[in-house]
Parts: structure tokens; C-alpha cells; sequence
């Protein structure tokens, strides 16, 4: 398929690669000159602006920071939705709040262009790896013309609603994700505190109701405090912002997302924002006068 | 090996009835008349006080509710202490908080009685199948001399450090899984307040770094709102009363514990104290309208 | 002086009328057109577009539901930006988030254009009786410039530091008083659990230091269950958003915030966002099934 | 009246003076030697023992740190129940749990004597000036008996309901003290961590709906981080301690006092436990690495 690719950082540059290497034309660009020297390193071309990435393609795929640069990217001057021909299809695989991508596929449907959200789990390893886990919303139809690929890039590809389910599954699984290590920091911090070896007690745990994979990848290093990344603080900021937003736009209440967001935003503040999430433990160390 | 046994209930009856079948002899009381019937029809004898099943032991297994029984079991007038012989073994394997655990430790030090303690994981399906986590708190000597007693009740059976330690194990366990439910419950919430089937949602997470055994073993009665026991909210109300209690001994501040304490005194205090501990969703669905 | 006015609902209309009342002309703008008429009636002319009302106006105010909105008509097109002359003033007493007052003051530097942050307290009875609490961001030249025009709409009239303090001092002050309610509601609960008058116990928490405005104007009305309005549970639920979004932007960990955000949250959720916000009470009672 | 008086401590010790200096006979009694030297000065006799002081008392006043010695100088062997003529009135002014207050009244009138639960706020200069709140829980009856001797140490002195309610209005007020802290203090470090001067900007909440005693109290030593006590954060943990106790006894769910109670907890943890209580700002600051 052609392929228009915005957003060639740390995540969308291995992706890109995968495309070119099954046999797909890409066509990418990004704000970033060096970006665009390692898509043509792997076989893809560097396009000079997001309309020239566009041009042509029968999907366009979008990996950016945040719902600003989508705004920007896709919505705005000389983007994605000027850009693109009626029919193309847009998949905006970037992490954002629910509420964007549904402005998003609003505003591409008065041009005639479907949309797809489709954010990724897995980081970095998983693009490079192409095991990426897709969560999409939109069309069922259109879920299929992207499938192929999609199965380029991830392992587990599943629709999961219309749009926007794409991103609350990911708003989902990253507050699960942030909530679990802070339970863990917790029970760390409870049973070094009481004298006991946190080693020792989080194997009793694994084998228990209290299982976890956060518990099987991490625990050793947890104990021993080695938190390189892995994926950053700084990221799982991000997302909890975009969980609470996920909440507010569902008009639901969830606390103790609430209260994980504001130890996220404690570990970043600590200056941890560039070691790995569970570095979370350094929060509930530093609370009980522990660090 | 000789044992008295006090505390016949849901959990006492099928652990001494495991004792006896392997081939021990099991002298035990309860308070409740029915269940002494229940040890007899299982090959033990009934006693007639906590000083009668105690007598002649080599090892004392105590099973009771919370901290206030041991008390009374252990440290009252015509109790443990003050009826079996010095060297007796004592194995506390009630839930209680680790600050009792210490006390009995070091008033049976007084009295030339060892002592362990000894909470297990695993619920009443557990103890039917012999199939119990033991967390177990004091000497190696004296753990070594317990193991064919425990083995015979359980099959993760773990001596994760000093008196009191596997009262604080639990304890972190206890917080952890606490805390898994309510998190999962606000993925579930917020998937479909966002109009996301959340069975799908859950598949996703549970292929991640989310995944987690209550993910495995509850998500689809989660979603399809069955809430029959399992694990009561009332046993598990008790047991964050002493992860909350652990935690104020141990000089540490554990903020989500703290919160997810009161969310699950939420769904008792709604009258939820009989289901399963997955009802926590209740508590979730009812702060944000869906109830 | 030559005021002009744009965002006429419940609390600009009765802030023009104060405006002409006290010999400024006012040219005011809405995109509702009742509002225009008020204003007419009141003595102001009605502008015809944000342009129209800008037009030779000294000083611009806006008084705009969020920072969409704020965005839309300073920042965008036929803006007050696009259309004001160099030098006016403009000082927006919306209640929006701090990063948005930043990048309207940045933008508007660029067009020579002076900007103030002065979000209000008081609600829609200070507005009308020209007694609210004025909150100011922005250099001490401009706050001089327009303190006469504040002080026929405000009693209290504070420059707290440069742009975007106004909203950071209305930010702190919604999370203390969200906070408060929500200490009240659980002060409540729990005396009425434990079959203490409430009422008694109130006065007596009014006496000491737990004092505080909220248990002086509303602990009668609390007790009695009356929750009329007052400040609505939709508006503070906004400004709660605010206060995290302020908090991220300050990168600083409010745990408290966060679950006084989830709380409001949930009393929306619940259905009664139209009810004051001391109807906070309604959650806590949920939560301890006394609802 | 002939009043005997056990737990003569910082508070105990002032408030058997004032006694004596109304007029009435104390015998008193501690633990600490030194304190009954205190008592001889100030017009008392030293009582030998719990007995001692209690022999031929109308009323008994016992000032005490938390159950543990309530539950041992009341219920314990040699102690107020034991040694107390039937009829003799015991007001308990001790900060304890009201389930524990419940059992001393219910074991009490099984002896033939009335019980009063009067824990009081207002602190060591409180006591001294005879300035205390007092809330008091019992029978109306026993309330007239003993108010002249209240009249005598403070000012507020409040029947506020049955056995344990002197209690419960306590910890209701202790929650909404340590909360204020907390939300002044998040307040605090969002405006310092916006560049907003915090002191300014306290002074606007102080002037609204957001003003309360600690602000008007506290907020200058707060921003300037003075913290000497005052009442000590050592001493609001024990008391947050109690409140999650009377909820817990209430079947009530306080997720705000909740947290409050491990945000204290920190700042014990931290090592700050002999600090003013207003020193919970420490731990926002930790948490936000402004520290």
C-alpha cells in the first residue's frame, strides 16, 4: 500500500521501517531533518511537509507526542485533512485524550476521510520488535483495510469500539498500569519498613491472587532500585493526564486514578521523570522517610 | 505429631480434618459446639477448653477471626500461655495485625513457649484443598519443625522472615489485591462510560503490562456483575484494617492503601459485606451514576 | 472610560450594568441576543461582533465560560487580538487555566497589546452586587489602569503577581473550598453513623479551630439537606479541572486536589451538578450507604 | 467536690490545678513521680496509687494518652472500676476511640458507676489557661453533675450526645483540622510553584469563602516555615488514628480523612513528629520536590 507516515521519532521511525521492509511504499515526514535521513536509510522516502507525505497515499499514519501536534498535524494549516483525498484513511496511532480523536474523526468526516485511533502499548522494544499491542476505534470496515498493516508493527491488534475506544483502552490499561506499580511500591515499602525481605515477600505474592506481570518483570529490579527505562515517567505523566481527561469526557469518577496521577506527577516533580515508571517506588520511599 | 487446635471454623474444620488424615493426632476447641462434632466425625477429638486441647502438645495451631480472639485464646486467663508446657510450638495462622503477633511473641518468650506466625491466603477453597499460601513469621528452627504440619495444609508454604513478618506479608498482599480490584473497576467504568465494551477492553489489558490474576479470574463475572463469594468484602474490609494498622507500626505512609481501605468500607458500609471482593465495582458504578 | 465587553451571561450582565452605573461606556458583545438587549437596557450599546465592541475601546473585558471559548475570542479569527489597536488593555476575568492566560498574554505582546488575568470569587450574588473578589495577574502599570473600573465590580481587589497568578490565587482558592466541603461532608457522616446530632457537633467543630466560612454560612443547611444554589457543583467541577491542569503546568503533586476532583466529579456523575456545591455531602453519603 | 484525678502529663497537670484553685480537693495520681510534686505545689495531695486517688471521690477525672492506658488505669486490675464506690461519676477526658469509650461505659455500669467520655481540644495552652473545649458524651444528668468542674478548665464545654459522641465530635474535628492543613498546604506550594507570592495569595483566600481558623492563625508561620508547636504532628497522627477508628466503628467510608491520615503519617514518618501540625506542609513540598 502507499503509505503517508507523520511523527518519525523513537517510536515512529522502527515502525516505518517495518512497512517498507513488508513490502509497502512510505512516504514520512517530521519536524526533525535527522529523522528523515533514518526513513531513507530504511528504504522509505523523505517527504517535505505533511501535505507531501500525504500525497498519494491510500493511508496515512500519525505517531505524535500529543493531541496538540495532532491538532496541529492533522487539523490545521496545510494538514493531514487539507491535504489528503476524500477516501484516504487516517489512522492517528499517537497516544491522545478520547475527546481529540473524536474532534478528529468529526472533522475528517466533513472531508470525506475515515479515521482510526489506534495508540500502541509495548514502547520502544515493542516498535523495534514490531510486538506492539494496537487498541483501535472506528469502523469495523476500515479496521480491516488498515489490518494488514497493522500486523507489520504489532502483535496483538484488536478493535475494540468506535471512535475513540481506541484511546480509552489505552487510557485503561495505562492507569492499571501506574495504579499496580504504586500497590507494589506500597507493599515494598510496608514490608522493608516492618523488617521484612521485600525479595522473599513479593515472591509469595507472585504466586498468589496478588500475581501480576508488573510483579514478574519487575520485582528484582524494584528491590535492588535499578529503574533505567523501560518507558519513563515522563510518558505515564502524560497518560494519567490524558486518563483524567478520559474520565471527565465519561463523566465517571474514579479516585484512585486521581490519586496515581498525582504520585506520577510527584515522581516527575522529584526530577525521576526520565527513569523508568516504577520509579514510583522513589515516591512511596521519600513519603515514608525512606529515601 | 501431637496437636491441639483451636478455632474450628469455615477455615479451622477442613485444616484440622487434613491434620488428622495425615496421620496426626488432632485434640482441638471451638467455642461453637457443632464444630467440635465436626472434628470428631473427622477422626480428632473434641476438647473442652482451650487448657484441654492443649495439653500434651507438641504443636498448638490457633485459626480465629482477628486479634482481639488471639488475645483472649492466647494470652487470657486458662489460655495458651498459660496451659501448655515450655517448649511447646505455637502456630498462629489467624489474619491479624503484626503488632499482636510480637506481643504473643514475646509473652510466650517469657514462658519458654516458641511461637510462629502463620496467616495464610487461599480462603476457605484453600483449606478444603489442602491447597493454602502459608506466610510464615519466626524462627527457621522452629518453621522447620512445623513444615510436615503445614504441608499437609497448604502447598506455597514460605518462612519469609522474623516474627510477625508473615502477618506483614499478608498484609501486603492484602493491599495489593485491594487495590487491583478497585482499579480494575475503574477501567471497567470508564471503558464503558465511554461506551466501550469492556470485556473486550479487558482482553487487551490482560495481554499486557496490566495483566494480573484477578484480570485472569474475574474479569468476565467483573463484567457480567456476579458477585457470589469467593472472598468476602467483610474478611477483606478486616484485613485492610491491618494492612492500615501494619503500616502505622511499621512507621510508613501508604497512600493508596489508605484510600482503597475506604473504598472497600464503602462497599460494606452500601451492604455489599457478603459478596465477593470484586464487588468493589459497586462502589466504582455508584461514584460515578452508573449504579 | 471606553470598555469593551464580551461574554454577557450571568455574571457579565450584571458587571456591564455596574460599569455603565458607574459613568464608563460600555460596548459589549455576546453571541446570545438576549444578552444584548439586557445590556442595552441597562445603558450599554450592543456591538454587533467581538470586533464592533472592541472597537475604540480603552480597556476590553471578557467574561467567557472556559478557555475554549477565551481561545476562540481573543485568539482567534476577529479576535480581540485581530481586532483591537495597539495599547488597549485587556483584561479577561474568566476563570480558566493558567497556561491559557500565558499564551493569550505572549500572543497578545506580540501585538502590543496589554493583557491582565483576573479571574472573580463570589459568584453570581457578588456579581450583582458588585462584590466579588477580584484575583490579578499581570504587570502593576495595567492593574492601576483598570482598578477603577474593578472597584465598581468587587469589593476585594488584589494584585497577586504576573500573568497568571489571577488564576493560580482562583485556582488555590477553589481546591481549599472544595476541599472544605468535602472535609464537612465527611465530619457529617460520621457523626450522624455514629448517632451524634450532627447539628450540635458542628457547633461545636464552629468554635474551635476547625473553623472556617463554609461551616459558618452553610453547616444549617447541610444538616437540613437543602442544597440551592449557591455555586453550582458543574461550575466547581470545572474549576477543579483547573486546579489540576494549574498544578501539572506548576509541575507539583497536589494528592489532596486529586481526590477532591474525583469527588466533585462523582456528585456530577450522580446528577447533581445543578445543586450547590455543599450537595458534596450527597457522595459522602453514598459512599457510607446512607444515601 | 472531692474529685480524684489520674494522668497527670502536660494537660493533666494545669487542669488539676485549676481544679484545686476552684475550691474543689484533688487527689491525684501518675506514674511519673514528678508529677504528683507538681500536684503537692499546686494544693493537691498525691494519691499512692490508682486506688489511692480514687478512694472517696465523687468524681473521677482521668487524663490519659490513648486506650491502651485508659483501657489499663479504668478496666485493669487495682484500677477505677475496681476500686471506685458505686455511684461515683468517672469522666474520661482522655483523646481515645469511642469503641473504647463504649466498652468503658458498658463495663462501668455493670459496677454501679456513671461514665462521661470528655476528650478536649485546645492543647497544652488550652489547659493552662483554662481555656479547653470540652465535648462531652453521656447522660444529660451526669453532665449537670460534673459541669461545674468543666467550668473550671475551659470555656466551650458542649453535651453533644450519648457514651462515646464526646468522641466521635473530637475526631470529626481532628479530620477537618488535619485536611485544612493539607489543602493550605497544597495551596501553598501551587502558588510557590507558579511564581505566585503564596503570602499575597493567602491573604485572598482568607478574605473568602476559602477562610478559615489555620489560615488565620497559621498562615504567616506557614509560609515562613516556623513550626514550632503548637500541637505536635505526633500527636494528630495518633488522632487520625482514631478517626478511621470511629469510622470504621461507624460502618462510614471518609475517603478524604483517609488520605489526610497518611499524608500525617509522612510527616512523621519524615521525621517530623515533634513539629507544629501545620508542618504537614513538608510533605507537600517533598512531594513536589520543592523540599
Amino acid at each position: 500500500m502507499n503509505v503517508g507516515f507523520v511523527g518519525l521519532g523513537i517510536m515512529g521511525t522502527p515502525m516505518a521501517a517495518h512497512l517498507v521492509a513488508a513490502g509497502h511504499t512510505v512516504s514520512g515526514y517530521d519536524v526533525v531533518p535527522e529523522s528523515l535521513d533514518k526513513l531513507t536509510a530504511s528504504g522509505g522516502r523523505a517527504a517535505s511537509s505533511v501535505a507531501d507525505a500525504v500525497e498519494g497515499a491510500e493511508v496515512v499514519i500519525t505517531m505524535l507526542p500529543n493531541h496538540p501536534q495532532v491538532e496541529h498535524v492533522v487539523l490545521g494549516q496545510g494538514g493531514v485533512l487539507e491535504s489528503a483525498k476524500p477516501g484516504t484513511l487516517l489512522a492517528d496511532m499517537s497516544t491522545i485524550r478520547p475527546e481529540t480523536s473524536l474532534e478528529v474523526a468529526k472533522a475528517a468526516q466533513e472531508k470525506g476521510i475515515r479515521v482510526l485511533d489506534a495508540p500502541v502499548s509495548g514502547g520502544e522494544a515493542g516498535a523495534k520488535q514490531a510486538a506492539l499491542s494496537i487498541m483501535v476505534g472506528g469502523e469495523q470496515a476500515d479496521f480491516e483495510v488498515v489490518l494488514p498493516l497493522f500486523e507489520a508493527l504489532g502483535k496483538t491488534i484488536v478493535h475494540v469500539g468506535p471512535h475513540g475506544a481506541g484511546q480509552v483502552v489505552k487510557a485503561a490499561n495505562q492507569l492499571v498500569v501506574g495504579g499496580i506499580y504504586a500497590l507494589v511500591s506500597e507493599a515494598i515499602v510496608l514490608m522493608e519498613g516492618s523488617g521484612v525481605d521485600a525479595g522473599t515477600g513479593l515472591d509469595v505474592l507472585a504466586g498468589g491472587l496478588a500475581a501480576n506481570r508488573i510483579l514478574d518483570l519487575k520485582r528484582e529490579s524494584m528491590v535492588q532500585r535499578r529503574f533505567e527505562p523501560g518507558f519513563r515517567i515522563d510518558l505515564h505523566h502524560k497518560d494519567m493526564s490524558i486518563a483524567i481527561a478520559a474520565a471527565r469526557q465519561a463523566e465517571v469518577s474514579l479516585p484512585m486514578t486521581g490519586l496515581v496521577a498525582q504520585l506520577i506527577a510527584s515522581a516527575r516533580a522529584m526530577g525521576h521523570g526520565s527513569l523508568d515508571h516504577s520509579a514510583l517506588l522513589k515516591v512511596t520511599e521519600q513519603l515514608s522517610g525512606r529515601a
